[in-house]
Protein backbone atom coordinates (compact mmCIF):
# COMPACT_ATOMS: atom_id res chain seq x y z
CA UNK A 1 0.00 0.00 0.00
CA UNK A 2 1.45 3.41 -1.06
CA UNK A 3 2.51 5.19 1.98
CA UNK A 4 -0.04 8.57 2.34
CA UNK A 5 3.08 11.01 3.29
CA UNK A 6 6.72 10.91 2.99
CA UNK A 7 8.33 10.16 6.54
CA UNK A 8 10.89 12.04 7.55
CA UNK A 9 13.94 11.17 10.12
CA UNK A 10 13.24 14.49 11.45
CA UNK A 11 9.52 13.83 11.61
CA UNK A 12 7.72 16.43 14.36
CA UNK A 13 6.02 14.02 16.80
CA UNK A 14 3.65 15.13 19.63
CA UNK A 15 3.93 12.22 22.69
CA UNK A 16 1.76 12.60 25.13
CA UNK A 17 1.50 11.11 28.85
CA UNK A 18 -0.24 11.20 31.82
CA UNK A 19 0.99 11.73 35.65
CA UNK A 20 0.36 9.56 38.70
CA UNK A 21 -2.90 9.43 39.91
CA UNK A 22 -2.85 11.15 43.00
CA UNK A 23 -5.72 13.77 42.92
CA UNK A 24 -8.73 14.16 40.71
CA UNK A 25 -7.54 16.16 38.52
CA UNK A 26 -4.71 14.78 36.95
CA UNK A 27 -1.82 16.32 34.61
CA UNK A 28 -1.12 15.29 30.78
CA UNK A 29 2.21 16.17 28.92
CA UNK A 30 2.97 16.83 25.69
CA UNK A 31 6.69 16.54 24.35
CA UNK A 32 6.92 17.61 21.08
CA UNK A 33 9.61 16.23 19.34
CA UNK A 34 11.74 16.03 16.34
CA UNK A 35 11.37 12.55 14.84
CA UNK A 36 13.11 10.45 18.09
CA UNK A 37 16.51 12.85 18.97
CA UNK A 38 15.37 16.67 19.70
CA UNK A 39 12.83 17.82 22.18
CA UNK A 40 11.32 21.25 20.97
CA UNK A 41 8.43 22.19 23.07
CA UNK A 42 6.41 20.86 25.89
CA UNK A 43 3.29 21.29 26.64
CA UNK A 44 0.66 20.88 29.77
CA UNK A 45 -3.21 20.34 30.48
CA UNK A 46 -6.08 18.53 32.80
CA UNK A 47 -8.28 15.73 32.40
CA UNK A 48 -10.73 14.54 35.16
CA UNK A 49 -9.41 11.04 36.49
CA UNK A 50 -11.44 8.28 34.86
CA UNK A 51 -14.30 11.49 33.58
CA UNK A 52 -14.71 11.27 29.54
CA UNK A 53 -12.81 14.67 29.01
CA UNK A 54 -9.99 13.63 27.91
CA UNK A 55 -10.79 13.81 24.33
CA UNK A 56 -11.74 17.46 24.52
CA UNK A 57 -8.37 18.00 25.96
CA UNK A 58 -6.28 16.96 24.23
CA UNK A 59 -8.12 18.06 20.80
CA UNK A 60 -7.89 21.58 22.77
CA UNK A 61 -4.40 21.37 23.81
CA UNK A 62 -3.09 20.44 20.28
CA UNK A 63 -5.18 23.01 18.28
CA UNK A 64 -3.96 25.76 20.76
CA UNK A 65 -0.57 24.92 20.50
CA UNK A 66 2.14 27.27 19.10
CA UNK A 67 2.96 24.08 17.08
CA UNK A 68 -0.08 22.66 15.44
CA UNK A 69 0.70 23.37 12.21
CA UNK A 70 3.89 21.23 12.39
CA UNK A 71 3.00 17.86 14.19
CA UNK A 72 2.64 15.40 11.61
CA UNK A 73 1.73 12.88 13.97
CA UNK A 74 0.20 12.75 17.53
CA UNK A 75 1.40 9.64 19.84
CA UNK A 76 -0.59 8.50 22.83
CA UNK A 77 0.81 6.40 25.59
CA UNK A 78 -2.15 3.71 25.76
CA UNK A 79 -6.05 4.79 24.91
CA UNK A 80 -7.13 5.51 28.26
CA UNK A 81 -5.49 8.23 30.50
CA UNK A 82 -5.91 9.86 33.75
CA UNK A 83 -7.33 6.05 35.02
CA UNK A 84 -10.36 5.33 32.62
CA UNK A 85 -10.36 8.53 30.79
CA UNK A 86 -11.02 7.06 27.29
CA UNK A 87 -9.25 8.89 24.29
CA UNK A 88 -11.42 8.40 20.94
CA UNK A 89 -8.58 8.39 18.60
CA UNK A 90 -10.98 8.42 15.47
CA UNK A 91 -12.42 12.07 16.44
CA UNK A 92 -9.09 13.09 17.98
CA UNK A 93 -7.81 12.31 13.94
CA UNK A 94 -10.73 13.80 12.48
CA UNK A 95 -10.49 17.05 14.70
CA UNK A 96 -7.33 17.56 14.34
CA UNK A 97 -6.29 16.72 10.78
CA UNK A 98 -3.40 14.68 12.16
CA UNK A 99 -2.64 10.86 12.28
CA UNK A 100 -2.83 9.10 16.06
CA UNK A 101 -1.11 6.20 16.65
CA UNK A 102 -1.62 4.66 20.40
CA UNK A 103 1.63 2.45 21.95
CA UNK A 104 1.32 0.46 24.42
CA UNK A 105 3.89 -1.96 26.50
CA UNK A 106 1.59 -4.55 26.42
CA UNK A 107 -0.94 -6.48 24.25
CA UNK A 108 -4.69 -4.92 26.43
CA UNK A 109 -6.39 -7.48 28.58
CA UNK A 110 -10.15 -6.40 27.51
CA UNK A 111 -11.49 -8.93 30.02
CA UNK A 112 -9.37 -6.87 32.44
CA UNK A 113 -10.94 -3.34 31.27
CA UNK A 114 -14.48 -4.26 30.71
CA UNK A 115 -15.21 -5.48 34.17
CA UNK A 116 -13.40 -1.85 35.52
CA UNK A 117 -15.15 0.28 33.46
CA UNK A 118 -18.18 -1.60 34.54
CA UNK A 119 -18.00 0.30 38.00
CA UNK A 120 -18.01 3.58 35.93
CA UNK A 121 -19.93 5.87 34.74
CA UNK A 122 -21.07 5.71 31.00
CA UNK A 123 -19.61 1.92 30.54
CA UNK A 124 -21.00 1.59 27.03
CA UNK A 125 -19.89 5.04 25.98
CA UNK A 126 -16.58 4.03 27.45
CA UNK A 127 -16.11 0.63 25.54
CA UNK A 128 -17.39 2.06 22.52
CA UNK A 129 -14.66 4.72 22.48
CA UNK A 130 -12.02 2.27 23.83
CA UNK A 131 -13.17 -0.42 21.01
CA UNK A 132 -13.13 2.03 18.05
CA UNK A 133 -9.89 1.93 18.01
CA UNK A 134 -9.66 -0.88 16.04
CA UNK A 135 -7.36 -3.57 15.49
CA UNK A 136 -3.93 -4.55 17.30
CA UNK A 137 -0.71 -5.09 16.11
CA UNK A 138 2.86 -6.11 17.14
CA UNK A 139 6.21 -4.08 16.55
CA UNK A 140 9.54 -4.63 17.12
CA UNK A 141 11.72 -1.54 18.25
CA UNK A 142 14.85 -1.91 19.61
CA UNK A 143 14.60 -5.29 21.30
CA UNK A 144 12.92 -8.58 19.43
CA UNK A 145 11.92 -9.91 23.44
CA UNK A 146 10.37 -6.67 23.95
CA UNK A 147 8.11 -5.82 21.29
CA UNK A 148 5.09 -2.18 21.64
CA UNK A 149 1.72 -2.76 20.43
CA UNK A 150 0.37 0.16 18.23
CA UNK A 151 -3.50 1.21 17.00
CA UNK A 152 -3.98 3.70 14.35
CA UNK A 153 -6.24 6.47 13.05
CA UNK A 154 -5.80 8.36 9.81
CA UNK A 155 -2.63 6.84 8.92
CA UNK A 156 -1.83 3.70 6.56
CA UNK A 157 -0.60 0.83 9.23
CA UNK A 158 2.73 0.17 7.73
CA UNK A 159 3.80 3.75 8.05
CA UNK A 160 2.45 4.11 11.07
CA UNK A 161 4.40 1.15 11.79
CA UNK A 162 7.91 2.54 10.52
CA UNK A 163 7.18 5.66 12.39
CA UNK A 164 7.14 4.21 16.12
CA UNK A 165 10.54 2.40 14.65
CA UNK A 166 12.30 5.22 13.45
CA UNK A 167 11.31 7.05 16.67
CA UNK A 168 12.19 4.52 19.01
CA UNK A 169 15.85 5.90 19.48
CA UNK A 170 16.94 4.93 23.18
CA UNK A 171 14.62 2.59 24.43
CA UNK A 172 11.09 0.17 23.08
CA UNK A 173 9.10 3.24 22.74
CA UNK A 174 8.80 6.40 20.79
CA UNK A 175 11.33 8.71 22.48
CA UNK A 176 8.22 11.46 22.50
CA UNK A 177 6.42 9.07 24.91
CA UNK A 178 9.52 7.90 27.11
CA UNK A 179 9.95 11.73 27.40
CA UNK A 180 6.05 13.08 28.12
CA UNK A 181 6.33 10.29 30.89
CA UNK A 182 9.56 11.52 32.65
CA UNK A 183 8.65 14.86 32.40
CA UNK A 184 4.81 13.70 34.27
CA UNK A 185 6.39 11.60 36.70
CA UNK A 186 9.23 14.18 37.24
CA UNK A 187 7.13 17.16 37.78
CA UNK A 188 3.53 15.38 40.17
CA UNK A 189 5.89 12.85 41.97
CA UNK A 190 9.02 15.30 42.09
CA UNK A 191 11.58 12.82 40.43
CA UNK A 192 10.53 10.93 37.49
CA UNK A 193 10.04 6.92 37.39
CA UNK A 194 10.33 4.26 35.32
CA UNK A 195 7.96 2.41 33.23
CA UNK A 196 6.98 -1.05 31.84
CA UNK B 1 46.33 22.38 34.05
CA UNK B 2 45.53 18.75 34.36
CA UNK B 3 41.87 17.65 34.01
CA UNK B 4 40.37 16.80 37.41
CA UNK B 5 38.33 13.80 35.92
CA UNK B 6 38.15 12.00 32.20
CA UNK B 7 35.18 13.53 30.18
CA UNK B 8 33.53 11.25 28.61
CA UNK B 9 30.76 12.01 25.52
CA UNK B 10 27.90 10.52 27.78
CA UNK B 11 29.00 12.44 31.21
CA UNK B 12 25.91 12.79 33.39
CA UNK B 13 24.81 16.36 34.00
CA UNK B 14 22.05 17.98 36.03
CA UNK B 15 21.03 21.19 34.35
CA UNK B 16 18.24 23.25 36.40
CA UNK B 17 16.27 26.29 35.38
CA UNK B 18 13.36 27.49 36.57
CA UNK B 19 9.88 28.54 35.35
CA UNK B 20 8.21 32.03 35.14
CA UNK B 21 7.25 34.25 37.99
CA UNK B 22 3.59 33.99 38.42
CA UNK B 23 3.43 33.12 42.35
CA UNK B 24 5.23 33.91 45.51
CA UNK B 25 6.87 29.63 45.30
CA UNK B 26 8.57 29.57 41.98
CA UNK B 27 9.30 25.89 40.39
CA UNK B 28 12.49 24.74 39.77
CA UNK B 29 13.19 21.68 36.98
CA UNK B 30 16.37 19.98 36.96
CA UNK B 31 16.84 17.22 33.40
CA UNK B 32 19.33 14.93 34.18
CA UNK B 33 21.31 14.35 31.06
CA UNK B 34 23.70 11.67 29.45
CA UNK B 35 26.43 14.58 27.99
CA UNK B 36 24.22 16.44 25.22
CA UNK B 37 21.85 13.74 23.87
CA UNK B 38 19.60 12.02 26.02
CA UNK B 39 17.37 12.86 28.78
CA UNK B 40 17.23 10.32 31.53
CA UNK B 41 15.39 11.88 34.67
CA UNK B 42 13.54 14.48 35.54
CA UNK B 43 13.24 16.24 38.92
CA UNK B 44 11.30 18.74 40.65
CA UNK B 45 11.27 21.68 43.60
CA UNK B 46 10.10 24.79 44.97
CA UNK B 47 11.90 28.17 45.88
CA UNK B 48 10.45 30.94 47.42
CA UNK B 49 10.78 34.44 44.64
CA UNK B 50 13.31 36.32 45.79
CA UNK B 51 14.06 34.49 48.89
CA UNK B 52 17.68 33.25 50.21
CA UNK B 53 16.18 29.50 49.71
CA UNK B 54 17.77 28.61 46.49
CA UNK B 55 21.00 27.08 47.50
CA UNK B 56 19.62 25.01 50.32
CA UNK B 57 16.55 23.77 47.86
CA UNK B 58 19.50 22.29 44.93
CA UNK B 59 21.72 21.26 47.44
CA UNK B 60 18.26 18.84 49.23
CA UNK B 61 16.94 18.44 45.33
CA UNK B 62 20.43 16.83 44.32
CA UNK B 63 21.08 14.99 47.73
CA UNK B 64 17.28 12.98 47.57
CA UNK B 65 17.80 12.68 43.91
CA UNK B 66 18.12 8.51 42.45
CA UNK B 67 20.62 9.68 40.10
CA UNK B 68 23.18 11.66 43.05
CA UNK B 69 25.54 9.09 42.62
CA UNK B 70 25.63 9.43 38.99
CA UNK B 71 26.00 13.71 37.87
CA UNK B 72 28.91 14.56 37.59
CA UNK B 73 28.15 18.37 36.94
CA UNK B 74 25.28 20.70 37.58
CA UNK B 75 24.95 23.20 35.50
CA UNK B 76 22.91 25.87 36.69
CA UNK B 77 21.23 28.49 34.12
CA UNK B 78 22.26 31.77 35.43
CA UNK B 79 23.59 32.38 38.71
CA UNK B 80 19.68 33.90 40.56
CA UNK B 81 16.62 31.75 40.48
CA UNK B 82 13.01 33.04 40.76
CA UNK B 83 14.01 36.49 40.87
CA UNK B 84 16.54 37.21 42.87
CA UNK B 85 17.54 34.40 44.95
CA UNK B 86 21.08 33.14 44.74
CA UNK B 87 22.66 30.77 44.35
CA UNK B 88 25.85 30.13 46.29
CA UNK B 89 28.00 27.72 43.81
CA UNK B 90 31.01 27.07 46.41
CA UNK B 91 28.61 26.03 48.68
CA UNK B 92 26.67 23.82 46.25
CA UNK B 93 29.75 21.98 45.18
CA UNK B 94 31.13 21.31 48.43
CA UNK B 95 28.04 20.55 50.27
CA UNK B 96 27.19 17.55 47.03
CA UNK B 97 31.11 17.01 46.12
CA UNK B 98 29.72 17.81 42.70
CA UNK B 99 31.43 20.26 40.52
CA UNK B 100 29.10 23.10 39.26
CA UNK B 101 29.09 25.69 35.93
CA UNK B 102 26.97 28.58 35.53
CA UNK B 103 25.86 29.12 32.09
CA UNK B 104 24.80 32.63 31.46
CA UNK B 105 23.63 33.86 27.56
CA UNK B 106 25.02 37.22 27.92
CA UNK B 107 27.36 38.63 30.61
CA UNK B 108 25.88 39.76 33.85
CA UNK B 109 25.71 43.48 34.06
CA UNK B 110 26.70 44.23 38.22
CA UNK B 111 25.91 47.28 38.00
CA UNK B 112 22.17 46.59 37.42
CA UNK B 113 22.25 43.55 39.83
CA UNK B 114 23.60 45.70 42.85
CA UNK B 115 20.55 48.26 41.77
CA UNK B 116 17.70 45.61 42.04
CA UNK B 117 19.52 44.01 44.72
CA UNK B 118 19.43 46.97 47.17
CA UNK B 119 15.47 46.62 47.45
CA UNK B 120 15.31 43.39 48.38
CA UNK B 121 16.63 41.97 52.07
CA UNK B 122 19.93 41.14 52.97
CA UNK B 123 21.32 42.61 49.77
CA UNK B 124 25.20 42.17 51.27
CA UNK B 125 24.52 39.04 51.84
CA UNK B 126 23.17 38.31 48.43
CA UNK B 127 25.82 40.39 46.67
CA UNK B 128 28.37 38.02 48.66
CA UNK B 129 26.99 34.47 47.27
CA UNK B 130 26.94 36.34 43.70
CA UNK B 131 30.83 37.62 44.00
CA UNK B 132 31.41 34.56 45.42
CA UNK B 133 31.06 32.63 41.86
CA UNK B 134 34.22 34.32 41.07
CA UNK B 135 35.28 35.33 37.21
CA UNK B 136 33.25 34.98 33.94
CA UNK B 137 34.84 33.80 30.87
CA UNK B 138 33.17 33.27 27.07
CA UNK B 139 33.03 30.23 25.60
CA UNK B 140 32.19 29.69 22.10
CA UNK B 141 29.65 26.73 21.86
CA UNK B 142 27.49 26.00 18.36
CA UNK B 143 28.11 29.81 16.90
CA UNK B 144 30.66 32.18 17.08
CA UNK B 145 28.11 34.97 17.22
CA UNK B 146 26.31 33.66 19.87
CA UNK B 147 29.12 32.79 22.43
CA UNK B 148 27.89 31.85 26.46
CA UNK B 149 29.81 33.40 29.54
CA UNK B 150 30.54 30.68 32.37
CA UNK B 151 31.68 30.65 35.82
CA UNK B 152 32.37 27.21 37.76
CA UNK B 153 33.22 25.77 41.30
CA UNK B 154 34.79 22.70 42.71
CA UNK B 155 36.09 22.46 38.83
CA UNK B 156 38.77 23.08 36.29
CA UNK B 157 38.31 26.13 34.21
CA UNK B 158 39.59 24.09 30.93
CA UNK B 159 37.47 21.22 32.29
CA UNK B 160 34.19 23.18 32.76
CA UNK B 161 34.70 24.72 29.23
CA UNK B 162 34.86 21.41 27.45
CA UNK B 163 31.95 20.09 29.42
CA UNK B 164 30.02 23.29 28.33
CA UNK B 165 31.12 22.98 24.46
CA UNK B 166 30.46 19.19 24.30
CA UNK B 167 26.79 19.47 25.83
CA UNK B 168 25.98 22.11 23.83
CA UNK B 169 24.15 19.63 20.84
CA UNK B 170 21.02 21.45 19.56
CA UNK B 171 21.86 25.23 20.43
CA UNK B 172 24.09 27.73 21.98
CA UNK B 173 23.73 26.03 25.96
CA UNK B 174 23.89 22.86 27.21
CA UNK B 175 21.27 20.87 26.20
CA UNK B 176 20.26 19.64 29.49
CA UNK B 177 19.52 23.69 30.51
CA UNK B 178 17.73 24.26 27.62
CA UNK B 179 15.63 20.88 28.11
CA UNK B 180 15.03 22.08 32.10
CA UNK B 181 13.92 25.43 30.21
CA UNK B 182 10.84 23.75 28.68
CA UNK B 183 9.92 21.48 30.73
CA UNK B 184 9.81 24.38 33.24
CA UNK B 185 7.99 27.02 31.39
CA UNK B 186 5.84 24.32 29.42
CA UNK B 187 4.54 23.12 32.69
CA UNK B 188 4.03 26.19 33.89
CA UNK B 189 3.15 28.51 31.06
CA UNK B 190 0.89 25.32 29.37
CA UNK B 191 3.51 25.26 26.48
CA UNK B 192 7.16 25.94 26.51
CA UNK B 193 8.81 29.36 25.41
CA UNK B 194 11.82 30.43 23.74
CA UNK B 195 14.82 32.16 26.13
CA UNK B 196 17.59 34.86 24.58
Amino acid sequence: MKSRFHIKQEIRVLGIDDSALISDTIMIVGAFFRGGDWLDGVMRSEITRDGMDGTDVIIHMVKASKHYGQIRVIMLDGITYGGFNPIDIVRLNEETGIPVIVVMRSCPDFEKIEAAVKHLSQPEERLRIIYRAGRIIKVVTKDASNPVYIQWAGIDKNDARKIVKLTATRSNVPESIRVAHLIATGIICGESRGKV
